[in-house]
């Protein structure tokens, strides 16, 4: 398998060049506010939305420094998502660092929040006024919040169906790393075909993604995720691993599922419950061939395109989606 | 003093088209998401920006319906976030109907203000895509947050002096309000001096509303505002009111407020201390007055522009918004 970094290889200069332009447009007049924002955008993390949109673009051929803009954009909207994201989940940490709301409190997590999305649209409003770019990332943005809005009316709904679940996330997670994929493409060609395999990839590799981030959750250990771990369930968040487990166990270990939803079971009682279910179900590697199954078919979409450093990067990158530990 | 009713009569008919508009934008197809959305964008309130725009654009002569889209937007803005506000302000009712968080939960509240936004977005890249309102928009949201940001921040901060609040409250509240009368004047003519000449009244009519707005909070009943009373003061956020008395006691009063502000101090104790001092320094009068010149300020800055309906209109609206009780 290779690392992050060497997938990266063939674009690790664009990224550069995205991290500041992140840098330079999220600058503020208030000395507060840029401190804010620079806390959570200098979080980081693996970047995964702009490297498609690089990988995307150089894959069918592009060449110009316009994807480096539209990668930022597209890393912005992620990190404005988790801000908002760690308020709801009350998360202390992310990515080894204070959240927000642990730092200056929901307020100012919040309204942090709604700031980097009102940035990402002085970015767009920006560029070319007859940009599609704006178009698709409209309406990811509004597809990314109905998937959140969704889950976390769903919290604690035991009886959510493996399906109904992959629809949600293909809105909270999937439809952001599509249309990084999609962008890109559409900088480099104008055959749809082409466009539309970069399209397919991203679709696939956003639902393994969301599978391996969900089964992380259980079976990492904190310090490695960078925060803490059973958080989805603590919070009656039913994720991919749970609704599997549900779907395959009797019905006696169904009611025990379910208390360890309720957040009055003791954590550690919740815990040992969780993990005997996914010895006995061999939940761990169910959720990496599944995720396996999205990263192959995602390289499939690929096969029609030219082969490149960045073609295979991506093919890389599908794997290392899967078999990555943070 | 004409009624809001009254001032609106010119523009009765393209304000129902407006509730349409936003009725017809917010629907997703998802039922939950929609039943929140509508619970909020139905909880009306009083329009007061669309009412901006639809009439400066009638104002220069504007009589297309181009105006609705925008001013359906600009409501959109304001709705969301309203939204976060509830959230932050923790408020149990608004407009005398539930807040989002009371009925569903913060995270609901949160991610409903998220995907509002969203739709914003998505309004204004369906309409003409060399569009300059996109831009106006863009710096609006912008700059809201930005207020909205230091003003979470410095809650509780008892040095904040007149100044500093004023330009909080211009980007808080008036640069939205300020856009929707740029807006429906750009609609309606290419003359820069009959657009500037709105620019200016909607700077002028957004800083007298924030001040009668944050001298509602403390002398209306809270069943006529649909809200808690002394709300802002009660979370330590310093609004024009107590600014203004801070700046004109004495020490020992200075104390006694500072005192006020701290969310330990006794709910009544500190409504009866906040009454006397309100009574010694004439502050209810005190705050009608200076709203009041900048109402008239506002009524000035359209001396140039042609006599019609709407622009007595907008006369009047100056006028409302320093006289309104809710």
């Amino acid at each position: 398998m290779s690392s992050l970094d060497q997938i990266v290889s063939p674009i690790v200069g664009d990224l550069k060049d995205v991290e500041n332009i992140l840098t330079e447009n999220t600058a503020s007049e208030y000395s507060f506010v840029d401190m804010a924002v620079q806390h959570v955008v200098e979080g980081g993390g693996k970047r995964l939305r702009p490297i498609l949109v690089l990988l995307s673009a150089k894959t069918v051929g592009y060449q110009g420094v316009d994807a480096h803009t539209l990668a930022a954009v597209v890393e912005l909207i992620h990190v404005a998502s988790l801000v908002h994201d760690d308020v709801l989940d009350e998360a202390a940490i992310r990515r080894g660092r204070e959240t927000l709301q642990t730092k200056w409190g929901n307020k100012v997590a919040v309204l942090v929040g709604d700031y980097l999305h009102a940035r990402v649209l002085s970015m767009l409003v920006a560029r070319r006024s007859d940009d599609p770019a704006m178009a698709i990332l409209a309406d990811t943005t509004q597809a990314m919040c109905e998937g959140e809005v969704i889950h976390a009316y769903k919290s604690g709904d035991f009886d959510i169906s493996e399906e109904e679940y992959l629809k949600i996330i293909s809105f909270k997670t999937g439809k952001l790393i599509t249309a990084s994929c999609t962008l890109g493409a559409q900088l480099g060609t104008k055959d749809q075909q082409q466009i539309d395999a970069l399209t397919a990839y991203g679709q696939q590799i956003g639902t393994a993604f969301q599978i391996v981030d969900d089964l992380l959750d259980f079976v990492e250990a904190p310090e490695k995720l960078g925060k803490n771990a059973y958080g989805d369930l603590r919070e009656g968040k039913l994720t991919y691993p749970i609704i599997h487990t549900r779907k395959v166990c009797n019905d006696d270990e169904k009611q025990t599922l379910e208390k360890v939803l309720n957040p009055n079971t003791d954590e550690n009682e919740a815990i040992l419950a969780v993990e005997s279910l996914f010895r006995k179900y061999e939940v761990e590697p169910h959720c990496l061939n599944v995720a396996q199954d999205y990263a192959n078919s995602a390289k499939e979409a690929l096969t029609t395109l030219p082969t490149s450093d960045a073609k295979t990067a991506l093919e890389n990158l599908a794997d290392y989606v899967v078999s990555r530990d943070t």
